[in-house]
Parts: structure tokens; C-alpha cells; sequence
């Protein structure tokens, strides 16, 4: 983990990940997920150990219905199904904040045609690999399936150029966290590459944004849940022997994490042509 | 683990817990689950750990037919695709026993319909969280999501309506597990809060339930099941750092359990006006 | 394990396990699984620690796409839904080597017609229990579900059958892991029983299987999954205390494996009337 110091005046900002932590602790927000097959459990098992309420909704005739009472809503393009696809179009029509993962958008037609058919219903955080953004926002040829190809800082312009188009944070998931709304950038510098080592790790972020996006805005919630993937993800690499005893103890690190540890990641804000370096608080 | 002493004669009773484990150990019953997308594995590894056989086989065409040959089928509607509800209709008809676990009915409409049709097969067991419970003998007005947000004690009455009306036993999962029949309550003490930290720890209860089915009665089989619940749990957080090591190490304690184990979980016995509690041998 | 020593002349062979696994790490290949709702997680998790790239592509209009670039594609029958089989179909018209799973096949009619009919379209491998692998072979009623209640040996012959008959290698998964072509077999020796004690063993080894096919000849890449298995296995029991703690185990082994770790399996070769045994370099 790097922790710069800032060496500029503070920018206007909103709560710090430790305070939008501690208001999902408080609220436990009911948090639905549309999402894929393969990482069903360990979402639901990230969202109760960090301290929201999962409930995987998703089919048609229901979908809608739940998320006007959760307080956040994921949809991760993973594995849509006929009856996902429907429930997903549902759930974004129902006013509460939600965040888009578009695994793998770009190559398959399917979901790279629903993901630009939803973008009209306005996600509050838009959760992607590099590959995935580039694609999403028209200037990539997608990566390797769900494998990124390309670093969060090539996709830079293509997350400013979506967030612009489209109202929402744009998250870049990678070494670095890069977080992008029309104005502001900001990257999260940790973690651990044991995450990219399991399955889901990236999917339960996009699931942390949306109980985050509950209790704060999208920007702050973007950033919080990086922070919080970050830390644990460190720690739990510190006591794990391989990506099997990783996954176990991530889950570990999220139930402990206390909201008082984000203060010591690694954030960096950058706006118009100011840049400040620094840990936040 | 509270364990009461019996000051009052012996009611007439089925088989104890211990004699229910050995039973399902020795037979290593096939168990059909008809079950959600988040919970599949950790109920395929709670049923094999016990010693039971998992399948989860849930498609139209040969839900029915497998059921035929399982010894105990459970129907759990936590994610109830169109397929899974007509595998379901079929599995039911097929006069092996089952266990209905109605997830989150009440406010959603598509399971709520469909645990209503299906009550008319006459499950073995219906097992629930006390919101759930109420909602499906028409009491309550639902949970909130996959959440209890009533005590099982709430749902005792509604409870003993629905075992009236179905025949079946009733099983209200809470802090202490309420199990009731046409007559009969029975109290299982003991457990782990972290069960409630990990996803699944109640839909697996439903499957054990479902695998004991096969070789007692199911009044029997819903006590034994929360028997073993209660005590794997209770030896699970012993030696857990938090959530993720303690589904992992609930795994280990329910293959490690011995069925003598069984004879010190606290279980009480109510019927009509007498009250029995005590150490149920 | 039993390290047999050969006292006969090498047959004319392909690369050694570790040769094999050398040329998957070099390559992380694509690998697409078409696979059951059950060990989804398992099997990603699985394929990323042995250094493969998982994608669980597996609905229609992108599973043919998408097999045309991945480098080898598994379809496991354990769950088949109707967009799944739609997806089977498209993706083993891909060209790229394949493996069929037939998990439960012969009992139940949807699977057994499905894999009947995929067989036209020649699977590099077919991986199963002995008693799965009669069955598809018309010679066995099939297993009790998803268990094999014949063993390996009994299901020589018809291996033997079906892989004349398609062209494909046959591996029967068992306390010894048959492996079998037109003309020979092979018997990999070693792993440990709670591989059958944890869903998901099997299924994620035919995806091994399916990953090594994109580097190595479908018989070889049979027989490197196997060794692969039989020592991870080993390794994760001898650390474990039950199949909970044996899962996480198991994947960290995987990750940890080196190639010179497959030099002291046991493998046992046949060719014609000639045997040969010992280990495989």
C-alpha cells in the first residue's frame, strides 16, 4: 500500500470512506443483486460481512418490485439469462441508486447490447475492468472475456468520456482504482493481487458500491468501497497461504475491517488541473 | 448452549436426534434440492458433510422423476426461475417427502403464489425465519427481504395455524428453533449468531431437514436437523476469526460430528398444558 | 500414493504431465465452462489457481461466439437448463476442443438425450464416473445420480467402446483415474477420498481437463488434470481437518503446484498387450 501526503489545499469533498462506512453499519441497507452465477455466494457473503443486507432478486415479476425497497440495487452482466435480463430491466426503472458492472461487454453481443439499452436508465456507478470501460464507452475492442487487457489509466479518457455521457461514477477497477465523475478523478492505491487471483472479487466490489450508494453518493460510495476492498484485501493476503485460504479470509477481514482503518488508505484527487496527493480523511 | 433439566414425565417421542444422525449416516440418503443460485454449493457440502447425498436436480423433465427415486426433496424459493417452479410442481407430486422453505414470501409476488399452490402437496416440512412464517399462514406482512424481522416466539401461533392446515411440522429458525406440529413444540437451544453472517446457514438447515426426512419422521427429522445445527455452529465459531473461516470450519464440525454429540443439545418439549424440558436422550 | 516402477520400454507417448502444466501457465488459456449451478465458483476458482482463464459463458447468442476464441470449452451436464443446452449446442460447433461432463446421465432423460446428441459433434474428452460413462455408452443404467456405484475398472470396456465410437478420450474418475483412447490406457494412481466429499471434485477437474486441451493433445491433457489432481488432493488432505477446510486447501495446492511436483505421480500405461508401469517423466 502507498500513502502519498498531500502537498495541496483540500478540494471540496464529500463524507471520507470511514464515515461512509460507518453509515452502512448503521443502516445494514438491503442491497439486491441481478447478478452472475459463479459469484452468487461470495456476494452475498462480501455484502453480509461488510455489514448490508443481500437479497438476489432477479426475476421478472419481482425484481422491480424489490428494488423499490432496497436501498441499492447491482446489475452485473455476467451470466444474463432471458429471465436476468428482464428482472435487470425492472430493477433499473425503480428510482433507487444502481450500480452497472459490465463484465465482458464488448465481444458478446448480448450483453453489450442490454448494457447500452440500461445506460438509458441512468446507473449511478458504472463498475468495470479497464477493458470493460473502453468497450462500454465505444473506444475498445473489449478485453479477453473477463480478463482486462488494458491498465486503468488507458481507460481514462474513455471513464471521463462515459461519465460525462451518461451522469454516473465510473469505476476502473485495476492495480489502481481509478474513480471518475464528470470533473473529478481519484485513485485508490492498494490492494492486493490475490483478488484478481479469485473469482468474484471484482464482482463484490460492484456490490459494495451498490449498499454504499445506499447510505451516500455514488462518488463517495465508489471510492469507499475501493478503500475498503484495498485494506482487506491486504490483510487478508498477509495471512493466507494461496487464493483458497485468501477468499476465506477476506470475508474475515471485512467483518473485522472497523470503520476507523480506512483512514489510512492511500487516495489521490485530482481536479480540473490541480492535483492533490494524499491520505484521506 | 443453554441446557435445561426435565422436572416432568417423558411425552411420548420419535426417535432423538442421535439416533436420527446414525439413521441418515448408514442410509446416505439421495437429497433432491430444488434451490436457490447463492446457496447451491455450501448446501451440496452442508448435505455431503453430514453424510447425506446431494443432487440438485431441478429442470422440467426430470425434477419429477428424480424425485422419485430421492429419499427427501426440498423446494426452496429463494431464487425461483420458471424452470425451477415447474421442476418443483413436478417434484412435489412424487410422494417422496419434502421440506417447502418459503424464502422471502410474503412480499414478493411470483414465490408467494407459488409456496400457496404447492402447500396443496402437502410438504413434510415447511421451514422458515418467523417473518416468513407469518407470512405464509397469511399473519404478516413478510420480512424484509431474506431477513427475519420477527422473533420466533411471534410466529408460534401461525405456526401451529399452518401445521393445523397442512399437516405438515412447522420449523420457525430463530435464535432458539422453534419446531411445531398439529400439537406438539419443541425448543432447540443453542447455536452460533455467525450462522446469520454467512449466507445459506438456514436454506442448508432446510436440506438437512430434507435429508433426515429420508429415514425418520419429519417431526423428528426437523428437531435432529437443528440439533446438529446448533451444536456444528456452536464448534464452528470456537475456532473462527469470522464469517468466512466459520462457514469453511461449519463444514469441518458437521462431517467431524459424532450422533452421541447430538445427546447435550438443550431441547424442550411442550404439549397441551404440560411443559417438559430437559436433555432429550 | 503408489509410485509404480516401469520394467518394460517406454510406448511412444505425448508430454508428460508437467510439460503439460508448464505450457497452461505459459498460456493461461481461455477456458469456457458450461457448467452446473452448483460448482460454478468452485470451478472458476479452480481454473484461476491452476493458471487457466475461466469464463463462464454460457447463454445463447454468445456461447458459439465465444468458444471460437476460447481455447478449450467444458460442458458439464449437472444442471441443464434450456438456455444452457441452447448454449451446449452452439459452443461445441466451435472448433475448439471440448469436453462433455455427463453428470447424472442415463436416469434422466432431458441430459442423457442432450448428450447423446452433442456426441455427433466429438468431444476431445468425456469425463465421468464409471457409472456415468456406462450409461452413455448404452451399457449401464447409470449411478445413483451424481454417484458412481460401479468403479472405474468395470466401466473399461465400454470406455473403450465409446471412445472408438467418438473418436474422444475417455476418463473414468474414480479411487484410480481410468484414461482411455482407441488403444490406450492409462491408470493415474493417488488423491485423496475427500475430493468426494466436497461437490464440485470432479466437475472442476473435466474443466482442467478442458483447459489443458488448449495446450496439449486431448489424451495428454486427460491424464496432466489427473496428476494434477491426485497430488493437489493429497497435498490439501494431509493440511485439513474435514472437507470444508479441504476445499480451501485444495485450491491454494493447485496455485502452489509446480510442474516438477507431476514427476513422482504414478502412472500406469497399457498399449495392446504390453504394460507398462511407472512413473511418468
Amino acid at each position: 500500500m502507498v500513502v502519498r501526503t498531500s502537498s495541496s489545499p483540500s478540494t471540496p469533498a464529500g463524507p471520507a470512506p470511514a464515515e461512509s462506512l460507518e453509515a452502512l453499519r448503521r443502516a445494514a441497507p438491503l442491497t439486491q443483486c441481478i447478478t452472475n452465477a459463479v459469484v452468487t455466494n461470495f456476494t452475498a457473503n462480501a455484502l453480509l460481512a461488510l455489514g448490508a443486507a443481500p437479497a438476489m432478486c432477479d426475476i421478472p415479476g419481482e425484481a422491480g418490485l424489490f428494488a423499490g425497497v432496497a436501498g441499492g440495487v447491482l446489475v452485473n452482466l455476467g451470466t444474463p439469462t432471458a429471465e436476468q435480463r428482464d428482472a435487470a430491466r425492472e430493477a433499473v426503472g425503480a428510482g433507487t441508486p444502481w450500480v452497472l458492472d459490465p463484465v465482458a461487454v464488448g465481444a458478446l453481443p448480448v450483453r453489450t447490447a442490454l448494457a447500452r439499452e440500461l445506460l438509458a436508465a441512468r446507473p449511478a456507478i458504472i463498475r468495470g475492468n479497464a477493458s470493460e470501460i473502453l468497450a462500454l464507452a465505444g473506444s475498445g475492442a473489449g478485453g479477453r472475456g473477463v480478463d482486462a487487457t488494458d491498465s486503468p489509466d488507458d481507460a481514462l479518457e474513455a471513464a471521463r468520456a462515459l461519465a460525462r455521457e451518461t451522469g454516473a461514477t465510473v469505476a476502473v477497477s485495476g492495480e489502481v482504482d481509478l474513480i471518475v465523475d464528470a470533473e473529478r478523478t481519484v485513485r485508490v492505491i492498494g490492494g492486493s493481487v490475490l483478488l484478481t487471483r479469485v473469482t468474484g472479487g471484482g464482482c463484490a466490489l460492484g456490490a459494495a458500491m451498490a449498499a454504499l450508494s445506499a447510505v451516500t453518493a455514488p462518488f463517495d460510495a465508489a471510492i469507499a468501497a475501493s478503500a475498503v476492498w484495498a485494506i482487506a484485501s491486504e490483510r487478508a493476503a498477509s495471512v493466507s497461504r494461496g487464493p483458497g485460504s485468501f477468499a476465506v479470509a477476506f470475508l474475515d477481514e471485512l467483518a473485522a475491517l472497523e470503520p476507523s482503518d480506512l483512514r489510512s488508505v492511500g487516495i489521490e484527487t485530482e481536479r480540473a488541473d490541480t492535483v492533490e496527493t494524499g491520505v484521506r480523511r
